[in-house]
């Protein structure tokens, strides 16, 4: 059977059902827009498992996603959307591109969380983009932004406690939104550490997927280690 | 006597009144951040000239500027103002860096024209920021970033229609704005072919930096075309 779509870490297919789609989680890792790639025996259950269990927490705070269940150790069903191509990222610490744009040190805490939209373009990089870029190319009207932003903020104020009685900071996330055929606007795509910031309070240590960007640990190990300290099989 | 700031295309001195500034326009041209360097015999002389023109223009149409004469050459008396270290970009056609981004054709004309914001910073190479940037980085507040954004529409509801009067299609040009002692925001910098697009109307031909920047003619000639264009010695 052919994926209907193929991305760097996922499969996704059509059911029986026209509106539900199944995800098959991949073993592969990637960075810097593909450039870097690696496979990790056993990343793809820890990555199917942790979306499974953070979509699972927002749909109990009231936040609408496309996640249905999970259906085997790789495997989610999941509601039909066509993806918004746009990556909405929170950031409530200073790291990674941001940090590098602005020449502010990685660490430095957020005042308020910021959000910002990068255009999903492998060719063009997913390059920043503002309101304007994104009315110009008819992405999403000023209206679906400012719904976009308020409910990535919301999503943040779900998981940033969540993480924090976990003793994780969630320094940034990248989420992904899509429409339903009535135009609903959907959370959809994965939260895990392939596309989140964690890093532990106490030691700093990285419990995401810049182990594998740094090369400063097994990214194996280190999902283990999250889904470990998240409560594991319990979950 | 030493200059109180030299930047790439200008010198900036003291006078013997405490508000007001000395420009001295220089002959160099630069690009791509300064990697790029030549000095062009006659450059400095006729950015003088076409910045001072079009800030008489501005001035003319009730828009505010630090301008307050040209006193010999390469020589401007302005007034006093903190630069905002930011860069406001306004786009009528797309074209450089815009094209780039987005993927979208050079010559695209936008329905409506866009304001950008690039954050002063020869280190950080001038990034793209967004309104959240700006706050985060407290060089605006959102109030004076909308004043910012108005202001610079303004001097294209202006400019726009005096160069297409003159055969030329104002395709994006970049401002930037300084605060004097009580606050006031003027526009400040120069507006000259060094810092707008400017093409010709029937051939389509540039009229600007971009001849070398990408190598596509010579810099005097062109900056020469454009000041007899606009009415030359006459103005």
């Amino acid at each position: 059977m052919q994926p209907l779509y193929e991305g760097k870490a996922k499969r996704l297919y059509t059911t029986q059902e026209q509106d539900v789609l199944r995800i098959v989680y991949k073993d592969e890792a990637t960075a810097f827009n593909g450039e870097k790639k690696e496979v990790f025996a056993g990343k793809g259950e820890l990555n199917n498992r942790l979306t499974s269990h953070f979509f699972e927490i927002l749909e109990q705070a009231g936040i609408p996603t496309h996640f249905i269940e999970r259906v085997s150790e790789r495997e989610q069903l999941v509601r039909r959307v066509t993806i918004i191509p746009l990556e909405v990222v929170v950031r409530n610490v200073v790291a990674g591109s941001l940090s590098k744009r602005l020449g502010i040190e990685e660490g430095t805490v957020l005042e308020t969380p910021i959000v910002e939209f990068y255009y999903k373009d492998d060719t063009l990089g997913d390059p920043l983009v503002t309101s304007s870029h994104i009315n110009l190319l008819k992405i999403a009207t000023s209206e679906e932004l400012k719904q976009l932003s308020d409910k990535a903020l919301r999503v943040n104020e779900v998981l940033q406690p969540y993480f924090r009685q976990n003793g994780i900071t969630l320094i940034d996330f990248k989420l992904e939104y899509g429409k339903m055929a009535d135009g609903t606007i959907l959370l959809a795509d994965e939260i895990s550490p392939d596309t989140c910031r964690l890093w532990d309070q106490a030691t700093g240590e990285h419990l995401d997927k810049d182990v594998f960007r740094r090369n400063i640990g097994s990214l194996t190990e280190t999902y283990q280690t999250l889904f470990n300290r998240l409560g594991g099989n319990t979950q």
